[in-house]
């Protein structure tokens, strides 16, 4: 059976995403027997609904090999999510009659835990429609989230930038400290899970060095406990460098960064959890602080990504086309850590009901007694997932991305009406 | 005559500045017969004034070597300017008298227009004390604004950092674009001068690309305008990219990032720019957006500082100590640029009386005419700032750092009361 596959890229994206898009695609070429053409999603499952499909197999090889090194997703991504079969069939019978149209037999999709449920939906459409489909979901979310694999492609990255990042500032902040700024807080992303503010304790060469207080969605705020940290620190070290997760909550379970600034209209404003805690520093210590919020910045910081989680990124990609010419349904190509001293690693397939909609939070024994730091557990768990550094190309200063020329496949069909 | 020199790193520090202090070293060194020993103040000039110094001939060739990569300040700086002679004598004649105690003939201030400022103030102990001293100031900000010089060490890093940043952001939010993130913001330094947020504009390889608004201190906020040119980018393009200067002023000369946040108090706070603009935006045009603010990350980000930049800064700490072993007081090594086609750059002694106190902006042949972008000439400038990727080593998947002994000189004077 010769069929041509599908893949998109959804949910957030990352520095390596589309490495994963590249090495699938190029994995793809080498079972011409089993697989014709990659046609990529534009934005997601969107892509499929509309029609709207990219024919890679008109790019370069260097084209595709250059996307190892561009960040974003090059296909367009999408936050999208497919209702359940009973609520909305129409979505799934458009995407049978799409797929019977180009004749799709691989279905590959490159996201988070929503991604995954929406991949297991469509991995249903064999039982439910009668309609033959390898379906693989592939891992990728900087939140590193997921269940089941050991670590999620995108992460790594991201996490490098943030311990490089606060490595850096507080060489800054240190010396600024004797007649300036005392504090520094960095927001790291992280609404429910607290990973990428622990990787920031990666940026300690040794031990007490910054960051001093980690904060993290796991834990609820305390306001008092969190201003005694502060002023300990400063008076001992001069300086303290604080890292947030957005997700931080009070002990009502509201966010911070949702339950203080105003706007001049009188509108709550979604400011953001290191502006918030500025202001307590400011107003309750009066020590004159700085604050960044690294936002997109951390997600597709490609040119400081780390070899280990692009080596993930590439691997993932690759067996999802290995498990999909297999036969392979509803499945996910998960990275299994191996039980040696030395951090190894391999690739094995999980199963999607396993991963969907699953949310794996920072797990208590990596956060410290106090709530304000991770363990050696958890050091020893992120330190191998930076290591390396993947430096792209560059041109005139800046990375440099090869053009694709990203041309749609003719449509058959009546266009979707959503 | 052979006497011990004073180096010292005033205001706010920058990527390169330690690149600086090790040229400036490593460079004393071959002048033997001139200098004896450099002795680096601890934070500032507050190091002279207090008598903390730090005796840079106690470490090896090797940690002051590998100040070239370590971003902060590494003997400490400062925010401290010297008042006038007339109205602060005391703090000259104690300056003197440490100079006089350990045996200083060549004093080095590596800071912005400020730091000129007290460099030019010491430099007159000469005159208004019969102290014999050979004063330069050593250029130094991410800000830009230094006169006379053609650009200042640490720029060119800070905005290779941020035309990277946004250069891949963007491609980050492109691919959101369809269904999530219409608009991104990035708040970038720069209180009174906009060539902080003028350098974004390298980000693009192609005309058109992002960033499509960048908003500058040197022009007034018009909220009508703004919210019409996103709108009309987001039309086009499918999502904006804006880069804004942290000292964009409304019509009445007030920071936008003061004047609009309050907190649960009541309390006016300093909120950012970004998160003032992604109110608006959100309010007024009902656009997803996303917002970051870099703050210290993108001037210690040594990671990725430009070569340009990096050979900048040590050509200016050379060229300080072969001023100063020459007679030269009162003098700052600058940076000219040749009148080549080809960028190329050559040091030349400047008087400091022209440069301290005064602020370079953005000339206005260098913002297009709706406000929004720089000119052709303000990318022929800039670019060749950015060129080159001077990497740091790494060490466990961070920037590695050497640690320096910082062994102080011995005191031999009362306690400084200020």
């Amino acid at each position: 059976m010769r069929k041509n596959a599908f893949y998109a890229q959804s949910g957030g994206v990352t520095s390596v995403i589309n490495a994963t898009a590249a090495a699938l695609i190029l994995e793809s070429k080498k079972h011409k027997s089993k697989i014709k053409k990659v046609y990529a999603g534009k934005n997601g499952i969107l892509g499929a609904l509309k029609e709207e499909l990219i024919d890679t197999s008109k790019e370069s090889f260097s084209a595709i090999n250059s996307l190892k090194s561009r960040p974003g997703g090059i296909f367009g991504s999408c936050r999208f999510k497919l209702k359940s079969f009973e609520e909305n069939k129409k979505e799934y019978l458009r995407l049978v009659e799409v797929f019977k149209a180009h004749d799709i037999g691989y279905f590959f999709y490159n996201g988070g835990n929503d991604s995954a449920d929406t991949a297991f939906k469509v991995s249903q459409i064999s039982k439910k429609l009668g309609y033959p489909i390898n379906c693989i979901a592939i891992p990728k979310t900087v939140d590193n989230d997921l269940a089941v694999t050991d670590s999620c492609p995108g992460f790594g990255s991201a996490a490098k930038y943030i311990a490089t990042s606060v490595f850096e500032a507080s060489l800054d902040v240190a010396s600024m400290s004797e007649t300036s700024t005392k504090v520094f807080i960095l927001e790291v992303m992280g609404r429910h899970a607290g990973w990428m503010a622990a990787s920031s304790a990666l940026a300690r060469s040794k031990k007490n060095n910054a960051p001093h207080i980690i904060l993290f969605p796991e834990i609820s705020f305390n306001q008092t406990n969190f201003l005694k940290k502060v002023k300990e620190v400063v008076k001992n070290k001069g300086y303290c460098v604080i890292v947030a997760s957005e997700g931080v909550k009070n002990s009502k379970g509201k966010f911070l960064s949702e339950s203080n600034t105003r706007d001049a209209f009188g509108h709550s404003q979604l400011g953001g959890v290191a502006p918030y805690l500025a202001g307590l520093v400011s107003q309750k210590l009066n020590l004159k602080n700085h604050w960044a919020v690294s936002d997109y910045l951390q997600r597709s910081a490609r040119h400081i990504s780390s070899t280990t989680d692009l080596n993930h990124a590439e691997a993932v990609g690759i067996h999802a086309v290995k498990y999909a010419i297999n036969g392979m349904n509803s499945v996910m190509p998960v990275i299994v850590r191996n039980k040696n001293k030395k951090y190894s690693w391999k690739i094995e397939p999980a199963q999607l009901s396993k991963i969907a909609n699953v949310e794996k939070k920072l797990p208590y024994s990596f956060i410290s007694k106090n709530g304000f730091d991770v363990t050696s557990s958890a050091i020893k768990y992120l330190k191998p997932l930076i290591q390396g550094e993947a430096f792209p190309k560059f041109k005139n200063g800046i990375p440099y991305t090869q053009k694709l020329k990203l041309v749609e496949v003719k449509k058959k069909l009546p266009t979707w009406k959503g």
